[in-house]
């Protein structure tokens, strides 16, 4: 079933207009010739024809091959792009105008892929100019390799190579050749490339409808660039194996396209075709460099990678190699200011690509494993037990916590929905990667249950216990087997409450110090503030009446214990809250006014739990 | 009904593996950790941390969004980019190795897109590294502008926009500046942009199906980049009334997202998100630039056109809008080596887009309007004489020239199909557009009717018949009324042969040369040879026997008629051969045993008739 085809455009008999106007609007350096829209050339800006002493470049054929031609207009590549409309060439007076727009007296290089209608429109132009006094030369260029050796008309069509040729002619006369030496060497590279197209999708032209012919699960091999038909068609295969059949055929001895054997130097191109992302076309790179130097013999002295040639809206890629030597490699690394040439490529390769050595730590200490002292001071007594009582809190209400996550998670509030139970109305996305766009009051219940475990473990052997600082930072890394948003937060907790307990004993205006410390990088990192629906509802008033209290100069022991009451009453008051999503649209609203936010009450279970156990140390005593 | 989305890949898990592996081969400027690949971090291979004298700035978060981030890494830009599993936030300790790997005594910005994850990891990394004695600042970047102002955690998502805040900050650092005052830069810069996203299709995950969600005919409005669906669905409209909705929501003063106003000067991102052609976003940018300009009353100094923040295979653009001043433009055209940011751009703005004049021809003759002598020479009276019969005779056998065309069309014959009666197994394009890569025999017989009738037309009153070199070029004139390759080659041909007419009185000879070279001619640019079943089988052995016959001494009148008998019997044995067409697999073979070349058979009728006729009026006088 053919259906139209998606595209962002407005009228389709406008899309080549559309295109040059937006492509002048980007960069300064272009310009369009009189007689736009109908005559469709893109042009340097900054050459004049009576005056430039250098020979010039032109291109062009058929639009629908952005960037080609017009993104490679620029000093140092073209001198102007002869844009027809989409698949079609352009008319002979285009060119014809474009010749005379920018052709000096050093004269001028057509390069023209291998069309026929390219061929004849150029090839008339360039006749007709040739009568009006113009020095022209013409370079066809063939590169394609997925047919065998042609034994007919058409030959080898112009694909990506072609932009090489462009490259090569364009820094040639830069330099100052003559025309004659410009073509030559145009030429010459021509005969160096070999290009092969693979694609998952065939293209649409802008109004029309989709063609089936491509069925799911199915690539084609050596398409062209026009939305013909591929020479075979196959099942979709790794990466790895598509390009293993390629470079066979490119380099095939039998065709002998192209005049590579072991031993040589050679440059890639790995051309998207219109709609294959960076990832894909990277990836085939990668794969592609490697396969030349271990299966070929091959050393790669450069590799270029992007969107060149392409076919509208086709997804798959081509991949073009041409045998390197100094003077191509010289065209190839000369400066050019068009746009849509490559840049960063250059340098001397192969470039060794062992992995740079991981740095160390610069914190010694990091080195030396923490061990719980034999003997513990006061605070080191108190410090075993409220972290040993709040690690067992949050054990204890483990089931209740689920219940409150269940009734939460399954009305889609996303502060609490956990890994399994995601709401059909979330991307899929969610069902395999950590959904970490989601709010940070994310907090898998099941996961504070398993780092509360950790910690009554790692307590037995590991807490340097008189060393405070040190064993809020060791609870911290405890967490981190958590995982996930949840075990980030308490770890940065940890960490910004350890880096404000310095010395050995702590007073309890320090310790209130501390907590608030660690609530506001919470804060920080994690986005959220009171009123959110997540722990901090808890963690903030406690904070508050903890320094009301210390300040009021209640005893220390109550003060904690108070502010414990203001953690759980703050945990309760989530239940009025709704989840601050921002993106509510995809978490369906819910009312959640019975229950509160489960992180929340974790947070006041542990924190009343440790209040107790400290009083109830401080007691016995 | 959801279907394995079509990649080209390998593993699925492998792909930002693979991905860096290829990027480090395109870049030799790149480089990547140890530790590689379980840590992803992408290096400049330029900088040593122990002797860098400079802020660095790291960005990074899930992949997926190819080029970002690593694309992004070089001098002026990223020092480092720490990459997460797709849409996955990278490690802690990935981003704190990344940190330690680049960070010299200036210390080091980290930038982050507004998510949680990212939040969260980077900022226990950047809390880790203080602690080991870094000087770490991050700055958190939310240029979403497609919901209503945050009401909560997440507030706005990082998008495009993000790119921007690399490239100022990036040109801060080198240009030698602190880290409070790169930060400074980073942090004002991300207030200054606003970001919003239209997709055509929904992200696929590798190895995974691709969601239905969206609907043919359908596009989604405010998306985010990791396949979140976006605020709004709606039917696909012109991207004219796409963009005037961005750029309103964009620039409401109601969210007040971007201090923008009218008369204020701005610089836009139009950002492609994976599959987006090129033309398609250089149509919506150069909408975008009008609108901002005519309906918002904004002057626009930069546009950057491209795919830099995508969203795997997703097809869609963002349209990025930030405001510009002095500063920030410097840091935007400072020179980076970031193989991913856009070149070509800088330059005073706005470039007066008139078009550059048409040139003049310099040939001033082609102001003449040519005409008819009022007495003809001797030899004038013969050329009218054969280019009358020539062109009858075209016409008198035109009947007979559609039937073996129609036979040879309907049997798919590359050779004479006629725009109407294209194959079913020809690409739809065929049915719309030229078919321009057919071969070059291709030859509508309708269209040559066409010449030969304009041709009698323009002999009555036109022709300058006394000059003959002239009278033959516009005789090509004529036949362009054909339009299409018919013509051109025509047209080519009679070029050719003008052009080797000179003088007045012209030898047999010379006329047998300049025949010669207009065949050279056709062959040069049509491709074609003798044996490829095409007009040159006809006109090759005319051209051979009239050399023989004229080198022999046979009178000039009778070499002519013999070679008429040889034009014949070559067009006539086209029925022995295949089309030559290279492209065979879409063009199916076909028994032609019986049926000649229609393009041959015309010439043989138009030179045999010319040939008589000469005769017949050397006879008379």
């Amino acid at each position: 079933m053919a259906s139209q085809a998606k595209k962002l455009i407005n009228d389709p008999d406008d899309v080549v207009t559309e295109f040059i106007e937006g492509l002048v609007e980007t960069y300064p350096n272009l310009q369009y010739l009189d007689g736009f829209p109908e005559v469709k050339v893109v042009l340097r800006a900054d050459i004049s024809p009576a005056t430039y002493d250098k020979v010039v470049v032109i291109s062009g054929g058929g639009s629908g091959h952005e960037p080609a031609h017009a993104g490679f207009v620029g000093e140092g590549m073209l001198a102007a792009a002869i844009c027809g409309d989409v698949f079609a060439s352009p008319p002979v007076d285009a060119v014809l105008a474009g010749i005379r727009a920018v052709t000096g007296p050093m004269g001028c290089l057509l390069i023209v892929k291998n069309y026929t209608g390219d061929r004849l429109n150029f090839g008339l132009a360039a006749e007709l100019a040739k009568s009006e006094g113009y020095m022209v030369e013409m370079v066809i260029v063939g590169d394609d390799c997925a047919l065998p050796p042609p034994r007919g008309i058409v030959g080898r069509r112009g694909l990506a190579g072609t932009i090489l040729v462009h490259k090569v002619a364009g820094a040639a006369a830069a330099a100052g050749l003559s025309l004659k030496d410009v073509a030559a060497e145009a030429k010459r590279a021509s005969e160096m490339i070999g290009t092969m197209g693979v694609a998952l999708s065939v293209c649409t032209l802008p109004g029309q409808a989709t063609s089936n012919r491509l069925a799911p699960g199915k690539m084609e091999l050596g398409l062209g660039i026009h939305g013909e038909p591929g020479v075979a068609v196959a099942d979709i295969q790794p990466v790895d194996m598509v390009i293993s059949h390629v470079l066979t055929k490119i380099l095939s001895p039998e065709s002998n396209y192209v005049p590579i054997s072991r031993g040589n130097r050679v440059i890639i191109m790995t051309n998207g075709l219109g709609a294959t992302p960076i990832m894909e076309l990277m990836i085939a790179s990668g794969k592609t460099v490697t396969k030349l130097q271990l299966e070929h013999g091959l050393a790669v002295d450069r590799v270029y990678v992007g969107s060149f040639m392409t076919s509208l809206d086709m997804a798959g890629f081509s991949i073009t190699i041409m045998k390197a030597d100094e003077s191509i490699l010289q065209r190839l690394d000369a400066a050019t200011k068009a746009p849509a040439w490559p840049v960063g490529v250059n340098g001397n390769r192969p470039t060794p690509k062992f992995p740079v050595p991981m740095p160390p730590s610069s914190l010694k200490a990091m080195n030396v494993s923490s061990s719980r002292p034999r003997e513990l001071s006061k605070q080191g007594l108190l410090l075993e037990a409220a972290i040993e009582a709040a690690a067992k809190a949050v054990i204890d209400i483990k089931d209740q916590l689920n219940e409150w996550d269940g009734e939460a998670g399954d009305a889609d509030c996303g502060s609490t929905v956990s890994p399994l139970k995601v709401s059909s109305s979330l991307p899929l996305a969610h069902f395999f990667f950590p959904p970490f766009w989601l709010p940070a009051q994310y907090l898998p219940v099941l996961q504070l249950f398993k780092g509360a475990t950790a910690i009554l473990e790692d307590l037995k052997n590991h807490y340097p216990l008189n060393d405070a600082a040190e064993t809020v930072n060791e609870v911290g890394t405890s967490m981190r087997v958590m995982g996930g948003t949840s075990g980030i937060i308490y770890n940065i907790f940890s960490k910004a409450v350890s880096a404000k307990l310095k010395g050995s004993a702590i007073s309890p205006k320090q310790w209130a110090e501390a907590f608030e410390a660690g609530i506001n990088a919470i804060s920080k990192y994690g986005g959220a503030s009171a009123g959110y629906r997540t722990m901090l509802d808890a963690l903030i008033p406690a904070s508050r009446v903890l320094h009301e209290k210390l300040d009021a100069g209640v005893d220390p022991v109550t003060a904690f214990v108070l502010s414990s009451d203001a953690a759980l009453a703050g945990a309760e008051s989530t239940k009025g809250m709704q989840a601050q999503a921002g993106r509510a649209s995809y978490i369906s609203e819910a009312n959640l006014q019975s229950v509160p936010d489960p992180g929340a009450m974790a947070v006041a279970s542990w924190y009343r739990a440790a209040a107790s156990a400290v009083k109830e140390r401080m007691s016995a005593s």
